[in-house]
């Protein structure tokens, strides 16, 4: 509940774009965390409530100017909502001060610094990635609980992942190297800077994919899946925009290996899934939707088949699970506190 | 939180539709409310993920027919989300076994019987309007928390009253039977019932008024100005339907008196509202938005003005603030916590 | 149809905005308009079908810059679907060398100078305004035939000044100077050029006022009601967005003069609509939806009353008969063509 | 244009739906046709414009009961927009009456009675089976020229087969019965009965897949692309529906044969389409969108791959291309006219 704060010391850097909004509204829920910072270099000084008006009369931090000594002195724990690049040099300064951090960025979520370079360009710190631990709970709970610093997964990635990784993990999948990800995703994804392309007047009322077989997020599935399965995989990844703010729905296609029944693959989702707080397998029949997640840490998976083929398809709001929820998630490992405080909120409906 | 349970035992009565749906997301956000029955007798012994899918995986009350005794052994409140003219006999039912009441519906808004009737038809147990306190906490907080039946406000009643109520209470308005409200509601406020009317195809992309000077929450609106600020009032009431999910906005239109200045009048909206923890007057020149209150419990109020001419525009979320939010609110006070509790969460941004 | 161009040689400047892409979209539906240019100077030298991808596979004209010259040599009218500002200087040009301009612009709405410096600042050809005829056909059929410039009226003002006019034209109104317009419009209004308040993620799902009693539309609606009803009226204006891509519905109260009926008002209506093409009165009890209107020249009219309030509702697409539409209806009417020809497709449906 | 009626008589029968609604919205537009009825069972005798308020205010045809010795006693053409099941009995009727027919339900696009009864239980009017060709012009134009009877292709199907037949055709798949159809609809394909599938507030906001590899689109599929290619293909079809109202996006993943590269499939779709006037091949690098054909008789196609996966995404309105405009533009070849006539309009942009 919102009236106490926790008692967890923990910074908020970015918190004038959409995840670090989500961050901050998700942060207020949370039972065990205190922020001591907004940080939000170009609104700075501005009421919080002006910049974000759902905050409107509530009390609030000031949005101030990032420092790295003033957030070291103060947070144990930085979320870091800034642009790509920028994240790479505070995420620095934080840890050379002892702060551990999330970074909701794509700045982090390689270990390799070459393969980082080949995604996004050279990366300015590069010792960084040496220490970063990919953030997607599901895969990796012990490393993330230890980490100083995680690159929370990014929502496409996330959705794919999640879908994917049971069938890889059990060794049902006959060719690893050649998953079909359709992925449908609300237009927040893309950011609150004003372009053509979420403009509402040529964003409503219509459909289309971008960057098909070309999206950055590719090769961050391909990684996350090989390291936590050990199965070397690979995805034609085909991204789509759809007239819809909030949500991710990937339909994930794999070819079974031979002999595997669809009612197998079905049995290594429920026992994968069993003991997971925020991941629920479907019952046979029913498709996931969007809406059922939307503005929570939940996914929803369907899996359907015939023959060889496996479709599954997972939902998950990409702000939250996609993000900033996922962020928490992390910081709940690396608290030592359980990993749903703060999270299990459902879905606004309708 | 949503780990610990709380310790006030309460039913929710009627589960399955959407206010009932938004009683229930919000009971799983309070510290204090413990749910002891989910009645929902069309789908009663369906699982419950499978009526309000945003609740797959989470573990949950099993969905029951309504019983009185049953639900009056174990609790002490009860919300009823059921239809109009239901809530009537059920009311009459918990409240003779001492359970005190939230009637979410239409049906115990009016202590006056004649008037109940001119509008909605015979009551069925027209005695429950002599006990029942209008449920509008801004308006009758003391009454609220003495009550044994609230009946909860209607959603376009709450836009309208708390946009006008400083003015009238003030006497600033030239002529209170003459005001003006233009409103504009989402889609859900028309319920979970298919038809026409809120046929996808036929309600997005496009916008139109409806019942225009003819709906039934014109009467609940004069009502409850007069009952709460001692002016007759009468309210020219023309609603309208946007192709969006949730929220209001009401603009209101008021003639101010001879000699009240705009300025005047926003002194007088500052001064009422000062200490309201979820109505919040906006700077001058702001203009409020339903997105910035959606899933809240908040009510964002706008002014203008020119000459002797003064516009408030105020938003809520209907299915809340204008409906299982307020009816929390009223729990609150009636078990004598925290008004604001359980209720502090921000909109889901974007 | 399309398969034949007309005779009539017409030239488009500014074809890479939306009113422009309406134009453009009507011109190849119309049976006696032949296009001959279009001009767009930041695009210039793009394929069509890139700046306008409906239009991909379609034999058209190049995109070019904009030169009187070469303009008047070919086209006997202009449509000037260009920036406010940019027409004063092109409009001159043109009619200089003999071309009639159609102005979609807010250039050449006033005849006064004065008054239009006041509202849009100084004009930069306000011998213009002399000659310029305020374009809503349905106000000045006559001087539109003769005129060689013609200022199509703004979207808002002609949803307004059709709802108010008959009631004002037929003395029915107690108060002119006192009539509310509160207008809901979608969001293409606000044009292409992308921005936070067009930014999908912030203008789905919600609602707001903006510029309440301060938008530049108000004298427009002033100014052509008393022009073409002799009765000095004023608007108290609050525009709306709605989270829809096109539309307009103008809600608009007026107050009854002493004695006259809500009937009597409709029997007004009822005769000053007879004979138009365009403009239709909804029976009794019917509202009017902007879907039903969308991409078509028409409005629709819905009428409702109690005692002296009357209720007018009207329904435009604001870019059809607010802008494009609208502008061939005056194109029409110059040319000395049947006033529909190519404008009488119905509305997209659903 | 609408201003003169054509001269080839014909008949629309279920004029109260979707596809009825767009039929009848076409016809206005085409030159050379001329409506003798508008029958609509459960409607008839309403005002046209009360059950589709687009018609408002224009001359239209009264809505009467089906009467098939009246119909074919005036029209030599009937479009018939009735749900399937009630299309087996009526143009049984209708073609032992000597009138040619367009079945816009899925009662005649198989010539297989026994496939048929599979997919949508027995056939009322086997017979009529053994005379029905396929309505997709770009497959068959001589054998539509020639029919008494078209049976106009599903919407899905429409998108996937334009996407899928030119690789097809050309022998560059690899696996012919591999081929994965990832669809994505809006909503008015579900029709216009009210439904819990297409209530405003459980459709708007959120994105799901349905019927997952258990549609019956897929059967209509396959048996199409072996007719018109000679290669016995397979579709693995997964729909999904998008809150939106109008527009199909296929995305169609295909396997290319050994040593074909994406450069050479392009190079195949352009030579196939380069004639086609409805059928436009999107430049390299180009994605379509829905919203760019919306109430057209347009397909664009977007092409992409890399190593051996081509991408095909095709983007058409279901109920124009995927509908009635398909059935017009069946009409145009079977009536001896300009295949394109009454069907070259763009799309409402934005």
């Amino acid at each position: 509940m919102v009236v106490e704060p926790g008692s967890i010391p923990v910074a908020l850097v970015g918190a004038s774009g959409y995840t670090g909004a989500e961050a901050l509204r998700l942060a207020r829920l949370h039972p065990h965390l205190r922020l001591t910072h907004l940080c939000a270099s170009s609104k700075a000084g501005q009421p919080l409530s002006q910049v974000l008006p759902p905050f409107t009369g509530l009390d609030t931090l000031p949005l101030k100017p990032f420092d790295a000594d003033e957030v070291a002195e103060a947070a144990r724990f930085v979320f870091l909502a800034v642009p790509h690049g920028t994240a790479q040099v505070i995420t620095a300064e934080l840890l050379a001060r002892g702060v551990r951090v999330i970074d909701l960025s794509a700045d982090h979520r390689f270990n390799d610094a070459e393969l980082f370079a080949e995604v996004y360009g050279a990366h300015q710190r590069p010792e960084s990635l040496d220490r970063t631990v990919y953030g997607i709970p599901e895969l990796n709970r012990a490393a993330i609980a230890e980490a100083d610093l995680v690159g929370a997964a990014g929502c496409y990635p996330t959705s794919v992942i999640l879908a994917a990784r049971p069938a890889l993990a059990a060794g049902l999948v006959a060719d690893p190297c050649e998953i079909i990800a359709d992925c449908k995703s609300g237009v927040s994804g893309a950011g609150r800077k004003p372009s053509m392309g979420t403009h509402f007047a040529e964003t409503s009322e219509g459909l289309h994919a971008y960057k098909t077989l070309a999206h950055r997020h590719a090769p961050e599935m391909a990684m996350a899946l090989k390291a936590s399965t050990g199965v070397a995989a690979g995805v034609h990844f085909v991204p789509h925009l759809v007239p819809m703010n909030r949500g991710i729905l990937a339909t994930v296609y794999l070819r079974l290996a031979t002999g595997v029944t669809v009612a197998q693959a079905r049995e290594a989702y429920s026992e994968a899934l069993a003991d997971e707080p925020f991941v629920h397998l479907l019952p046979e029949g029913v498709h996931p939707d969007t809406r059922h997640v939307r503005g929570t840490n939940f996914c929803h998976i369907g899996l359907f088949g015939a023959g060889d083929l496996l479709v599954v398809q997972s939902v998950i709001d990409n702000l939250t699970k996609g993000s900033s929820g996922q962020a928490i998630q992390c910081f709940n490992l690396m608290a030592d506190l359980p990993e749903t405080a703060g999270l299990m909120q459902t879905a606004l409906f309708p």
